[in-house]
């Protein structure tokens, strides 16, 4: 039997755009005379849908265009991902299916069993379980068909208070006793760079406990904060990988199921370094962010600082230098080499620049607050209605030409709430909000690596937000290097203050940093969505009370 | 046997001050010699707890909490609700309980099975559902102990596509083979306008089929957005109401056991028109944003319209005039009518305002963008500076004087796209962003009942965000009596927009309304929490993805 794995880029409520592109995957398959082509979890209608599975009208369009692509397979059989009514009397109203598709007929389904509902899923909120399985005969072979989670029954959480085993069920378990060939799972699984070889094992481990091959089939893309890495991977019955797609790209590959059986593996897994994958993953994030939303130009304030730095640099690889430029924005605080050190890149990258000086409107807005401040000191208000005045000059540029202002701010700063409100905190969409502020360094370091881009001035200077004479970052904010490690610690391990400062930290800045990010919760629920690269995000992943008061 | 309900407003995260709100009704309880208090559905922690659940300390401290409270459980028993660890080697960590405390003990527990994971609800994001039931007997009495969901196994939702029986299960059917004397439910259930008779219905209805009396008991008081009514209920075998609690107030009552099946019932629910409602939930959910984030102060941008005039009432309601200040910021745009009825409204309410005309940083604006914008028309830009230099002023005081900046903004202005990001749409809260329009103009009615507060001139005059010559709402948007109808129909029931349009609205119009809606989504993921008063609110109820392509 030939099967066609189509790792593919689907766009969410786009029904007539995903189904162009699974049909000429179709025909591409057809043409080299596959029997099978293998779509991921809910190409239908892209995922994640979210509340657009709370419309009846949605639901329908999804079953019109399964119907319509399954007209398309003659001589083939194509697997898709799509929602699917509850036909029971009680339940959720949908099942989370995969469809295999023949001469214009749906011959087989197979419901998803197990729904992720935590970090950024929310399964359960539509779906009903399933909790009968079986396999299917096509071609002689008996296929064990299931939907990403099915197989990660047993599973490894960054947070140790998490169970390994999150369900009562094991759909492989169920399967396995009517005797399967081959396990199919049709995935819709975001990237995370700490999670990469933790995926490959999943599917490794099931291969070996089974001793029976397993074709994973990722989609690739973005869909606002989620990047897809792709990585399809077709691993043979000894649990060794037979095959694995790319990274980040779409591909549409055609296998015999007996080569997986007979070929002896050499190996060609993709391993590639976590900034590398990092890096490719923002620029799919941004450039898909702007194709789906129908946009094509950016602007971005740059400061001179390594933030804006590279986040420039990843617009111009995503968008092109014709479709970024950049504002920049010096105060009476700005030092010289701000200006300078932002003009060569912009330079260097060839994008439009322009420079605004924002004294005029800070000093319009010292004069106008004057009766009403009467007295008082200068404190943070002066700094924040800096930065405030930016974000009026970046929105202004990107209302009066169409384009998205992108938010520089890193994780770190995110974290610690050391970024003003509708200041630097604003933008259409947050490009390293979920990069520390030591990995966005070693960005810096992968964009220069084969000839000098950023300027050495930028990458080597204190970082500093120059909203005050001789202002720098570390008078407010331990070093990035133990910041980022408590931060880490807390956010993506969910580690107690505690067991922190046991293992080694030290226990005021601990406290300190604790403190502040719980503090600035309310800054982040207005934050822009952020580009996830992490195991844990800011944004839909993390869900926090503002009005807690849970102090340590 | 004697039982008190106690109704009280819980703080999440806030261990100590829950322990002494419960600990101080477990005193009063005693001394008028009941048997049974039963506090609301997780109370230890307060409700919802979110994120904090995922933390091992969190559920430590809980644990801890609830063994305290045991301890002065003594000569009286306790029923709280707490989550408690899943201590089965699978699936989720937690657990939901009613934990039933006696003599410094937990003598009984009983878990959640029905876990709303729908709208606002995330349940099974932290808990796994109960599947074993059992009726505990107390001083010879079976009770049957349930928590919130529990009891909905059979619920109506404004949108029709979903299921009636959510659920697979139903543990009152289970319970009900034990024969129990009594249905207790304890509830974290948040207020909705369109859901105070189907909550009643619920609990009538079980009473009524099972032939036992049901005690609710939910809380009241607000965390963040989430506003709980109270109003806990016992309803008689019969399905007669025998007693309920107040709205939106704390409340600890004792009552027999016996009394309620003996007792002829003089029919003392308490029914209020929904606007009055509404205000008090609106009070509600303001002053304990403010108690619960310790913050005491508040300003608001006045304008001289109708929607800051009355969020300008409730604030003066939830925190008193000492704790609310406004300004005036005109434009060269503002008509005279402006600053003079937003300076009657102040006097009248007695609360600080200040005029500060924004004159100054729009020139000075306009001038530093004029090489930038040489040669292009005036349009929306400008009219969106002039708001973010409203923000910029209020976000001024706001940290100058560590108030809260609260966003007047209302629910149609929301839904359309009407409003400005970083400009109207900024503040710390929306009071009024779950509040159509047209229930705005009710509101202001209700406010002016008893005497005019509201200068007649504000409520009569023509919607205008003066942000060019002789603007008026109207130019953009339909009327809002026929706007807050579609809305109506799209945001709470989910209709498609075919049918809404077979149903009587104009097409044209509908089509023009719902691609606003779904266009702006970009804004509101930008929005402050939004107090919820309806079944359906902007915030974290309503989940669309941002690029989404699903055209009408």
């Amino acid at each position: 039997m030939k099967f066609t794995v189509a790792q593919l880029n689907y766009h969410i409520g786009n029904f007539s755009g995903n189904k162009e592109l699974i049909c000429n995957a179709i025909k591409k398959a057809k043409a080299v005379g596959s029997d099978l082509i293998i779509f991921s979890e809910l190409c239908i209608p892209g995922y994640p849908p979210l509340d657009l599975l709370d419309r009846i009208d949605f639901i329908e369009k999804c079953n019109q265009t399964v119907m319509e692509i399954a007209r398309e397979c003659t001589g083939i059989a194509a697997i898709v991902g799509s929602p699917t009514i509850n036909t029971r009397p009680e339940g959720k109203k949908l099942h989370n299916s995969a469809l295999l598709l023949s001469e214009g007929k749906i011959i087989f389904s197979a419901n998803k069993a197990l729904l992720p509902t935590y970090d950024i899923f929310d399964e359960y909120r539509y779906f009903e379980p399933e909790k009968e399985f079986s396999v299917f005969s096509f071609k002689g072979l008996r296929l064990a068909i299931t939907i990403c989670e099915d197989l990660w029954d047993e599973q490894p959480f960054d947070n140790e208070f998490e169970k390994t085993r999150l369900y009562t069920v094991s759909p492989m378990e169920e399967l396995v006793k009517q005797n399967p060939d081959l396990i199919i799972n049709i995935a819709a699984s975001p990237f995370s760079y700490s999670k990469i070889e933790a995926k490959e094992n999943i599917f490794i481990s099931k291969a070996i406990k089974y001793k029976i091959p397993v074709i994973s089939v990722n989609q690739t893309g973005a869909n606002t904060e989620l990047i897809f890495d792709g990585a399809s991977v077709i691993i043979n019955e000894k649990g060794k990988i037979y095959k694995q797609l790319p990274f980040f790209e779409e591909a549409v590959e055609t296998y015999s199921f007996e080569s997986i059986k007979s070929e002896s593996i050499t190996g060609n897994n993709i391993k590639s370094d976590s900034i590398s994958l990092i890096y490719k993953a923002l620029v799919t994030g941004l450039r898909d962010y702007f194709n789906k939303t129908g946009l094509k130009s950016s602007v971005i304030g740059l400061s001179g600082g390594i933030d804006s730095a590279i986040c420039l640099c990843l617009a111009v690889k995503a968008l092109g230098n014709e479709n970024v430029r950049v504002l920049l924005m010096p105060s009476r605080y700005s030092s010289d080499h701000s200006v300078r050190d932002a003009v060569t890149l912009a330079r260097i990258l060839n994008v439009q620049y322009d420079i605004v000086n924002i004294e005029k409107p800070f000093r319009a807005f010292e004069e106008d607050l004057e009766p009403v401040f009467r007295g008082l000191n200068t404190d943070v208000t002066e700094e924040n209605i800096q930065a405030r005045i930016r974000a009026i000059l970046l929105m202004a540029v990107s209302n009066k030409f169409g384009c998205i202002v992108l938010n520089t701010s890193n994780k770190s700063e995110a974290a610690v709430g050391y970024g003003t409100l509708y200041g630097d905190m604003a933008g259409g969409l947050s490009v390293i909000g979920d990069v520390y502020k030591t990995d966005v360094y070693r960005i810096a370091e992968y964009i220069n690596m084969e000839k000098e881009i950023i300027p050495e001035n930028i990458i080597r200077k204190l970082p500093s937000a120059e909203l005050r004479p001789d202002q720098f970052d570390t008078d407010s904010l331990p070093d990035y290097k133990i910041l980022d490690s408590i931060l880490y610690q807390y956010i993506e391990l969910q580690k107690p203050a505690g067991r922190i400062i046991k293992e080694g930290a030290d226990g005021d800045t601990v406290l300190k940093v604790i403190r502040m990010i719980d503090f600035n919760e309310y800054k982040r629920y207005q934050a822009p969505p952020v580009l996830r690269i992490s195991s844990k995000a800011f944004g839909v992943g993390r869900r926090m009370p503002l009005v807690a008061r849970y102090l340590l």
